[in-house]
């Protein structure tokens, strides 16, 4: 993992807990992702946080619209797995009663709580029970004063996201609060990552980043790569959503994905396959979903290669542990790039079963 | 797209030409995919490429691992609607066969084409053909004497691989050549992220991005588009090339979705939809599916926004050009923010249907 350490410098910043959880100050970066079931459903809801947990997810966000879900968040925290952070807007009271149903994160902007004073009871109260807040900034939920600004030419869109950002931060630091993360969102890639590299010389609050509004997985997962990627790179990242129109599941996976694949997690099974070409002499396609599926269930770290061509196959994938190539009839298994096995080509896909399976006792 | 503009500083290089795609010193970043037919079956390939073109893809490349394909390559050559680069390996013959039967590029290392002689007959007939050649590394395929440094410690993967292709490239330079384009390609993304940094300050040659053997569409997808979207947002990107185990269609639209991510490309429509919450009260995800599936065949640059929410649906997806938004039985659609119809929700997919068309028209 040396190469990693090396590609990412991440922003110095202050450090918050949700529940247990570290955010910032260099602390591994939690993925983050929110429940889609009726809040006022404790049960369902409780049963998408364990599926969610268990898939990887260490934060846990509910949309609190009214004092019914308010009550079954004391249900819901009381059973999550996970710390649960409340989802916030307008109403003052909602913060309260989520702080005393066992919230440990708030996400509301104090802006929208109507007068000053409101804003005063829910920091005092979120002090006491030392949960931090989120306040955060959509591109597409900036006020008329802002978007006129923006309109007149006077600022531009994420410079304007990011001032109004600040006015928030200043609301709670006025009210002696710091225990705050910072999100930016915008559904597209480039005005956000303006926005976090903004703000990143604006303060050293911790920040929550997502592209919002994504989409589906069909484009949503290549936007969300894409954004989040870049800005996990630029080391502005300290904890993360993936928003999909989909199964929570699904963001739980992207957002995992993508730290695997910059080396900060390890996510089990990490396949490599070639993409084939006019030289490939065996149903590649068909025996990568194949392998995929069979380590769909593994939570080890194994690099496992399949590829097409018997010739550049075990060299292509020298960094695998296990590996296999096929053509014209003969397969090879081999192990970090050495061949330890030639098998007939139907045979290619259980050979590689035992050698995975080998490797776990090996390992073990 | 100003912000774009702002966010992207491409390297300065010099400029290839791979049949009339200009690639380098700022042209716009051409999308490549690989055909997976036998090269040797003519039709079933141009069929491929046929389908690649219309999806978008400016750059085809065919494998030709022997003289029947070689001779192929002339039929392919001459049907194609995409510039043919001819990928080689080991024997000279192949390509200069290749750029006889009219290939517009070649792909190859010159260290592995044996005699210094023979480096020289392929760089006198690329250049007297007026056709570049990409040379390129691959992690896993460094010559032994690369990998014992590295094993050593004396060199990092990622300095072996540019010390490796800069050796490449000086074979073609001493040939009098340097219509010269650099591939660095690794399946970890931290090292040909650092790889492509590292050649940026040796040479001004153009490069080919891309992640190699990245697997299948699941996760394939994902290191794509943090890999090769983190380098384009760096500027080091002046060809791409996505690389799946799936059909080189899957190839070309996640290539050019990176683009259009980054506001390099209008790639037809763009639906932004809410991931949904607690808050929702319509089926948001079977609606985003079919508004995707609607979508799925308009080539015009229209964003659509498919909302959950009546309350703060139109304001968040104030960009988007049409959109729409459910709750409670009752559906609205917007333009650019503004709510100008109110139908039943089971109305909502028809409504938003006809005002695509409508917009359609007004912007024809």
């Amino acid at each position: 993992m040396a190469d990693q350490i090396v590609v990412i410098k991440r922003r110095k910043t202050r450090r918050i807990y949700i529940g247990k959880v570290p955010v910032g100050d260099g602390a591994p970066i939690p993925v983050q992702s929110m429940t889609k079931t009726d809040t006022r459903d404790a049960a369902a809801t409780l049963i998408q946080i364990h599926g969610l947990a268990k898939a990887g997810c260490e934060i846990i966000r509910c949309a609190v619209p009214d004092e019914n879900a308010a009550s079954a968040l004391r249900e819901i925290c009381a059973g999550s797995p996970l710390p649960v952070i409340a989802d916030i807007h307008f109403n003052h009271k909602l913060a309260i009663l989520a702080l005393e149903a066992g919230a440990q994160g708030l996400r509301l902007n104090p802006g929208n709580l109507g007068k000053s004073e409101h804003v005063k009871t829910v920091a005092k109260e979120a002090l006491s029970h030392k949960v931090p807040i989120r306040v955060g900034v959509n591109a597409g939920s900036l006020s008329e004063a802002w978007r006129e600004k923006v309109h007149q030419g006077a600022l531009t869109i994420e410079e304007a996201m990011v001032e109004s950002a600040l006015g928030q931060i200043r609301l709670l630091e006025d009210c002696g609060f710091d225990q705050i993360k910072v999100a930016l969102k915008a559904s597209d890639v480039p005005t956000t990552i303006m926005a976090y590299r903004l703000m990143a010389q604006k303060c050293d609050y911790p920040f929550h980043a997502g592209i919002t509004e994504a989409g589906t997985p069909r484009t949503g997962i290549i936007k969300s790569s894409v954004g989040i990627g870049a800005l996990v790179l630029e080391g502005l990242v300290d904890t993360l959503r993936v928003s999909l129109t989909a199964d929570p599941l699904e963001e739980v996976f992207v957002g995992i994905r993508i730290l695997q694949t910059l080396g900060l997690r390890e996510a089990g099974p990490d396949l490599i396959s070639c993409p084939t070409c006019g030289r490939v002499e065996i149903n590649l396609r068909d025996l990568a979903d194949k392998v995929e599926e069979v380590l769909a269930g593994e939570t080890i770290p194994i690099k496992v290669a399949v590829m097409g061509c018997v010739v550049n196959g075990p060299g292509e994938a020298r960094e695998a542990d296990v590996g296999i190539a096929g053509g014209k009839g003969v397969g090879i298994v081999f192990r970090k790039g050495e061949i330890i096995d030639r098998v007939d080509e139907k045979e290619l896909l259980s050979a590689l079963v035992r050698e995975i399976e080998r490797y776990k006792k090996e390992i073990r």
